[in-house]
């Protein structure tokens, strides 16, 4: 789903990842911290796309709420294992978001 | 690919897509512009991703180099294009990269 009800300035975390081939674990994984994520203080949204590379964007009020987040215990620990076994490389990115701009097709 | 030698601040330009059904020469003006972006002024790096939804982050070295981007003719042309034949919906934001953590699994 496409986030389009936020208004600027907010912060965008720019999750980039390449997986390994031992995957066993991800999924489950990935859905209880979307879910878990949802559940904190300050977090507006999220879009996520994979082919080669997977993008994964969390939309967030605040550096603090991200902060917060990021020092979740059990987010720390999904980290480590994503680390351990899911993730061959990534790159992540916090970023303010200061200009937005949507369109939607007339049905 | 990953785009992971870059040092904050930078910009980055989030361009979240749904696709319609009427996707005739859509992969090819695609890669026309991710071709066109990188021989701009400013232009840093491109990552993309593809399933329900679409993410095309693209990085810049400045916000004059966006809207330089945004200006440029073919590109007008594409955008039109899109609006009026590729996109469902589409939600483009720009954003300024604070800060950036990379993790690469040793082999």
């Amino acid at each position: 789903m496409i986030e389009d009800g936020l208004t600027p300035p907010y912060y965008a975390v720019i999750f980039t990842t390449i997986l390994t081939n031992d995957l066993s674990g991800y999924d489950d994984m990935a859905k209880r911290m979307e879910e878990l994520a949802k559940q904190q203080e300050g977090y507006l949204g999220i879009e996520s796309a994979r082919s080669q590379l997977g993008i994964t964007v969390s939309y967030w009020r605040s550096l603090n709420a991200i902060t917060q987040w990021k020092n979740n215990l059990l987010h720390i620990e999904a980290r480590r294992k994503g680390r351990e076994q899911w993730y061959k490389q990534y790159e992540l990115r916090i970023c303010k978001v200061e200009r937005e701009y949507g369109f939607k097709k007339e049905q």
